[in-house]
């Protein structure tokens, strides 16, 4: 560590690189994600600079992603709706990526004050370049020339996360789960040893633990068990990010910037494999629940090909997203279809599909705003028999009435009345042993 | 105008620039520079977004210059005292810049609503270039190449005042009067017709109307007229940008973004002196003050050589900023010297004076703090004669004692007791005919 205090301040030093030759630096590297929460405040952004530093201190050298503080990409945004109706989506990408610029520089303060160089970097200074797709733009190359050119030097970079830029240096946003994405990306593309998250929970539970007050932190969970439980309503991570990590092999944790306890670990999940008997190993690695669903049925379908297509095609056009599609064929060449759509969408969707209803010959329609989604999920369930039957005893014994059902490899999901998501999760999580820790 | 209409939205159209041979562009090019109180809310935004787009609308390119939304500067500088005890001044840069990067954004989202094709550009997007010297840099350069290609295709680019970029790329930001400094700078290199500051005055008064209601705005003024008055507290324009504009001869025009006024013209102010008659021509422009003045006076000074460095190099060094020295030699060999410094560096100054005052041999030393300058300037006065004369005479029939005299070739200065101020300013502009329109 000595070699690295000698750096000093690096606004009088200069910015010649150091004689590494004498000194070698740390080879750890990790990259730090704090996400909006985490950043939330002053007291908060000085607690963060007091982690960093810690690991610092520790011998690794660090790379930090942050998010915009609390909820200034909302107020931001906000603001863009009262001087257009429509605000451009370039000029918006270039307002909200003032979010994570404040964050950097703040945090960036923060670690000098504490005595540890530190640089904050835009997306554009940090080499991150993306698409020319505003508000939705994906990542195409990471020039790091830069940050390890700080990582050199003893610096810390931190870096503006859900950013990029263009060839053209015009700023990009990521959309949804950016941070995330920015943090394995960058994790990936810098060769660290992990990518670590750092948010307002301890880690990912076997459930809701505000909804089933016996949920258990998992502390390890595999990349593809992650994919399932975020799509289906654990907001911890995006699963974009989780995909980017699968993809690249690059380990996250995820563990609380409030407290000390060590987080889950997403990762390749074969040395847990190893480590556990076959025996007691529980394939079911957690409940997972989303209350946002609506679910639209049409009745009396012709079943004849390209009438999927028909349905569905002009809702993709109207932007709309569709989730779980359940079509049963029937022995008179009539089907009912359903499908599900987030309750938002149900009315735009309902008015579409009425229109379809005459062209298409079916019978009519129906929906119901108030549904929910409770899945079990866990690697090899497909291979050890009995998982199905054992959520339905388990919602059959709360006297929970199953609405639609649909499978993965890894995944079971039922859609359920969301009034009683609750018991449903409680009794899932006791009929799956998730109680025990 | 059509010919600019057909460019449409800029990014479905992507890049290429516009087949420029068949519809000529307008040639007129004007600055326009919107400071805070100008943009401090959406409703003002969208404001200045009309007026912009009308001066588009008859015929003239545009190029504006955005400072921060009212307080946001002051807001961000206190978060930064909030996570660091001294917040590093790259980092405080990198901050505040953020500030203007929201104003230009939204002015664009603005504009593009009204149907009008603009684009905001950070200051390493417009190509301004600065030193490192961050909080304070200078701009070195401007390569102006993507505003110039903003313009041919027909749209307004919106640069972010108050900042440049380093060779590094890292933000810098330019001090106190910056965005008046980046709209002039701007305006010299693309070789604008003018630079116009959009204010919430109307323009330059022969005096501060809030304190004399008889103040009337002046249509025209020359550029050292004006950075006397600027310098002595006429707060609209910062002195640099004035001395800017005289360095590169751009005529800047300050007017009211909340009225239709004409504003006040600067430039060199010879046409002015050619349409006046020589007899009618006021030489005397306006009347200004400054109420942060404290006086100090070390009596019995030895009158020999190196006093005055003795005296005044350890204040420089100490970082006091020292005004008005007024020094009159008396027979018997000592001297009182005065100076004035500003009401807060008072304590600092008196402390580092007083450990002099054995060393070189002066008897000692007393000060005022509520002391205020008030000043008449005007190009001329020096070769009319009795412009002093009227002024002391002025004050004396206000029954006002005058403590210090200072004199340039265009002002004349008074140091006077603050609680006169408003009587002395009331005086001075109707002795020298200000009154009148």
């Amino acid at each position: 560590m000595e070699s690295r205090e000698s750096v000093g301040n690096r606004e009088q030093q200069g910015d010649p690189p150091l004689p590494t030759g004498h000194c070698p630096l740390p080879t750890r590297l990790v990259v730090q994600k704090y996400g909006g929460t985490s950043l939330g405040d002053a007291e908060r952004v000085r607690r963060a600079a007091r982690r960093v530093a810690e690991t610092v201190e520790g011998g690794t050298r660090v790379v930090v992603v942050v998010s915009a503080m609390g909820q200034t990409t909302d107020a931001l945004i906000a603001l863009a709706h009262q001087v257009a109706d429509e605000p451009d989506e370039r000029e918006l990408d270039h307002l909200v990526s003032t979010g994570e610029q404040v964050s950097a520089s703040l945090l960036a303060m923060a670690l000098l004050d504490l005595g540890r160089p530190a640089v904050s970097l835009t997306a554009g200074q940090a080499g991150i370049r993306t698409d020319r797709l505003f508000t939705r733009a994906r990542i195409t190359d990471i020039r790091a020339d830069r940050i390890r050119r700080e990582l050199e030097r003893g610096v810390v970079a931190i870096v503006t996360g859900f950013q990029g830029v263009t060839e053209d240096e015009d700023v990009t946003t990521l959309g949804r789960g950016g941070s995330d994405t920015t943090a394995v990306a960058l994790a990936a593309a810098l060769g660290a040893e992990r990518c670590e998250i750092y948010t307002d929970v301890e880690g990912i539970y076997t459930a809701d633990p505000r909804l089933v007050p016996t949920a258990c932190k998992l502390d390890r969970i595999s990349y593809a068990e992650m994919l399932e439980l975020a799509q289906l309503g654990a907001r911890v991570m995006h699963p974009r990010a989780v995909e980017l990590g699968e993809v690249y092999g690059v380990p996250i944790l995820v563990r609380s910037s409030f407290s000390e306890a060590s987080g889950t670990l997403i990762d390749r999940g074969a040395a847990d494999e190893r480590t556990d008997s076959v025996e007691v190993r529980k394939h079911v690695r957690g409940v997972v629940h989303d209350i946002d669903v609506a679910k639209i049925r049409i009745m009396g379908v012709p079943d004849r090909p390209g009438l999927a297509y028909a349905i569905f095609s002009p809702l993709a056009e109207a932007g709309i997203s569709v989730d779980t599609i359940v079509q049963n064929a029937s022995l008179d060449g009539k089907t009912d279809l359903s499908f599900t759509v987030a309750r938002a969408d149900r009315p735009r969707a309902v008015n579409l599909v009425e229109q379809l209803v005459p062209d298409i010959g079916a019978a009519g329609l129906d929906y119901a705003d108030s549904l929910a989604k409770v899945s079990v999920v866990g690697t090899g369930m497909q291979s050890a028999p009995g998982y199905a039957a054992r959520m339905f005893g388990a919602l059959a014994a709360a006297d929970i009435n199953i609405d639609m059902i649909t499978t993965s490899d890894i995944r079971i999901t039922c859609l359920i009345d969301a009034a009683r998501v609750e018991p449903a999760l409680r009794s899932l999580h006791a009929a799956f042993e998730l109680d025990q820790p």
